[in-house]
């Protein structure tokens, strides 16, 4: 039956990569394509787990994720941070191909991968654990901060992603399992994009701000030099921020677009036409003031070097809302980039010293991690570091 | 821009409901079509809003869905309501069809309806207000029942459902923004399905327990009778039943059949070979016990008067874990009948005096709804109960 369910599921949805991506290259102005094939099968795509890089970073972001972070029980040495990373990694790289995890209690869970992917992060005190020097740090405090310890640190993290928030539930179980008698659950984030099919995968998504956010996201060789380090290691800043959603609903829509440096509809720059225009600082508009607001988000955040740029993959939260209606929405800002220090710390000491956006966000929680390289088969995540 | 992007979602995915319709008219074991086409466009496909009935009630359950429940302002009387239910009705409208709000602060959000449904409950609590004898009264209490406040009652109810969960998110903002002058929100469920693409349409789809939910569900003409009475109208129960997930995993497979009464992998009774065979109570097992156990949750809750059926539209929900990692899931157990006294009421009864699912499964919310009929373009939902 599983078998046959599979088999139906990718009938349903056989052939449609293809079409998507022919939509993509014909760019925004290209019609229709006549004959349109549908995506991959959406339940049985598959990510590959291992490899020199851990996967989950340059990849898609696919519709649902869970941050999972863990605070290591005392007497978790390196030792037994090497056995609960090996469970780990394995129940992983099953559960990505749609193999029961290990003992799985619900292996009828497990057949859909969905394009699953479950990045590792270590914290500053999974290294302290370890007795080992930690390569990352806490992040200073910002003047905009209003972080609560339920939302912030992490001694381990596992990012789990996936195009099934079914699949991404009980990835989330049974990796809690593993790790259970070596680590506490710290904090969950559960967060959502637009749902498999819903875009043409590549096209920028809107956030719960109603933005299109991700345009300036690097690519291709920009991607690959701002992310990851010769060794396959890279870095990973999670914050997670609160929109003011009710206040953000007061502006104007020119006001919006002023606070960010970019048009609602079309995510084109102040200064320009089209959503991937280079936003043009020193263009003036008609009444001779700078087309790009000295103080916009864009402005502001912009970098031109390619090896100073981040990789932004946040995901959308909406909790419940208040008895006034008030919504709990807002990012998980997750962001990859090869050096912390070099490439994120600036651009967020820019915008938390003057950014016009800071008005309609507030991060209430941060963590900082270290990624470390991805393992072949056989391996674990984390082995470089702790073997 | 946003024209541009609908085509472009839409042209991605065109074309595909035809076949997945196809896969499932071929049933389980019609091999996969060769020509596979994709499912119609999920991000701008949409569920007619006005017609005799409510939407969001026989239409085959979207990915995503919030249960929003209010409290009535005092003084919130029958033109009250009708000013209120006007405007709601009128939003619900327009986002179901992909066009913004009246008023939409983020409009942008609003193009891709994703299947958006939204359907009207009333609770006993509405007809109060409006000085009308209610037809809907809370359920008894039941000895399985742990109810908290947070999850029960409520005098309106909106359940908003989308192939997408910004949609949702989107809708469910607008909706709560309209009914503020006239209600506090009470409690919000936020659930989810299979993501769009993941199965087959039609196919019965996994829980959260991993347990294939809704096989025996009415369909059709029996569908019909169940769930409608004459002037368009039904009513709904919302229980927020919550899993003993930790204690599940301790069962085995053989286990967790019995107390079900179905196979996992397939679905089938233990009484058959294929999911929809019917199950036989009076068939004995190879040691002479009765295959389907006198307790198992089928087996108590089976009802063989098409009329006395019940349309189960449940959501699973999975919330964030505690410290010790035990999940907080379970379903959004909603239950779509005629008459709640006649239909609901004598399974629940069966169902909380002896159950073998009892020991892993517990209501922690109930909220029952009279279900006005629908309404036709320039109506109102509710308009034949309150104009
Ligand atoms: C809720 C919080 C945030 C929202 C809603 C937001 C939204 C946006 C939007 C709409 C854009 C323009 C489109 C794009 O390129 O994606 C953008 C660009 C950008 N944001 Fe943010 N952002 C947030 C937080 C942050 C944070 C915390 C950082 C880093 C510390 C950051 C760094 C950037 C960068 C580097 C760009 C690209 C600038 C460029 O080179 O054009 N953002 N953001
Ligand atoms: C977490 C709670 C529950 C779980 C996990 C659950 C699970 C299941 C499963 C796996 C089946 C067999 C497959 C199917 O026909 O869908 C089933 C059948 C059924 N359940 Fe439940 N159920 C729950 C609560 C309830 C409640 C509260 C009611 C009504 C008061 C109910 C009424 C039914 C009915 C009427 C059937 C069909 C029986 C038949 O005629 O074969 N269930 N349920």
């Amino acid at each position: 039956m599983t078998t046959r369910r599979r088999l139906l599921a990718g009938g349903a949805v056989a052939g449609a990569g293809a079409v998507a991506a022919a939509v993509v290259a014909g760019g925004p102005d290209r019609a229709v394509p006549a004959a349109a094939t549908p995506p991959d099968d959406t339940g049985t795509a598959t990510v590959p787990f291992h490899g020199p890089r851990q996967s989950g970073i340059t990849d898609e972001p696919p519709a649902h994720a869970a941050f999972v972070a863990f605070t290591l029980a005392a007497g978790t040495d390196r030792r037994a941070l090497g056995r609960m990373l090996r469970l780990l990694s394995d129940d992983a790289a099953r559960l990505t191909r749609g193999v029961p995890a290990l003992g799985d209690t619900d292996a009828t869970l497990a057949v859909l991968p969905a394009r699953l992917t479950v990045t590792f992060g270590f914290g500053p005190g999974l290294y302290t654990s370890a007795g080992l020097p930690a390569p990352v740090a806490d992040l200073p405090r910002f003047a905009i901060d209003r972080l609560e310890r339920r939302w912030s640190g992490g001694d381990l993290l596992l990012q789990i992603c996936a195009d099934d928030p079914l699949t991404v539930a009980h990835t989330q179980r049974m990796l809690i399992k593993d790790a259970r008698p070596f680590a506490a659950v710290r904090w969950v984030q559960q967060g959502f994009r637009r749902s498999p099919g819903v875009q043409a995968p590549g096209h920028t998504q809107r956030n719960v701000l109603g933005q299109l956010d991700g345009t300036a996201n690097p690519r291709g060789a920009e991607l690959e030099g701002a992310v990851w380090n010769a060794d396959g290691s890279s870095t990973l800043v999670v914050r997670r921020i609160r929109a003011e959603i009710e206040k953000w609903d007061l502006l104007a829509v020119a006001d919006k677009e002023s606070a960010t440096g970019r048009r609602l509809a079309t995510g084109a720059p102040l200064s320009g036409q089209d959503e991937h225009d280079e936003p043009d600082f020193a263009a003036l508009d008609p009444s001779g003031l700078p087309a790009m607001p000295d103080f916009s988000h864009v402005t502001r955040a912009h970098v031109t070097d390619p090896a100073l740029k981040i990789l932004r993959r946040p995901y959308n939260y909406d909790g419940v809302p208040d008895a006034g209606g008030r919504p709990d929405a807002g990012l998980i800002f997750a962001a990859y980039q090869r050096d912390l220090v070099r490439q994120f710390l600036p651009i967020q000491r820019r915008l938390a010293e003057k950014d016009l956006l800071n008005e309609w966000i507030t991060p209430i929680g941060s963590a900082v991690f270290a990624v470390p390289p991805g393992c072949a088969e056989g391996g674990w995540i984390g082995e470089q570091v702790l073997a």
